[in-house]
């Protein structure tokens, strides 16, 4: 797994609709903002993230609250965003939409 | 439900060890960072604060990773800190520590 060039993520993010790129720090990560009715929504879906998470070995950071959960993908140990992490985004959103 | 002055918040937070008062945008929030040896552990005490949270009709803002949870307890219509968040940070630690 490597980490994408800036051209690439340019070039891959208009295909995970709703995501962006920023950069706390100076690392990128892939993030979205997921809406919801009430808390025990955003907790679910928190949840399923986890699952999907687990069993992808790869994992987020997720700030869950109230109507919403905004999750984050990166690749630490690359300090930036990797191939791994569009897949990740592509299946959240894929989650939230089913 | 009122919110807690400056005296009272400093008064007790010495008996909610762990805490800190932190103050992102004005709002005064308590706020504590649990440790976990994984992301399920992680995620299994997000559920468990989240019961806790629909249980007593307030809700918390919780960031999920590998390895911790950040807590925030506070009151959003208050802009403050309440006896409330007091009691849903005592709770939230004994449920840690259980």
């Amino acid at each position: 797994m490597k980490k994408c060039t800036d051209e690439e993520i340019v070039s891959r993010l208009p295909h995970i609709a709703g995501w962006e790129v920023v950069r706390p720090e100076g690392v990128g990560r892939l993030f979205r903002v997921f809406a919801f009715d009430d808390f025990s929504g955003a907790v679910a879906f928190c949840v399923q993230v986890a699952m999907l998470a687990e069993k992808a070995d790869h994992h987020p950071m997720m700030v869950v609250e109230w109507g919403s959960v905004q999750v984050s993908w990166w690749s630490h140990e690359l300090k930036g965003v990797s191939e791994k992490d569009f897949e990740m985004a592509e299946a959240t959103s894929a989650l939230y939409d089913s």
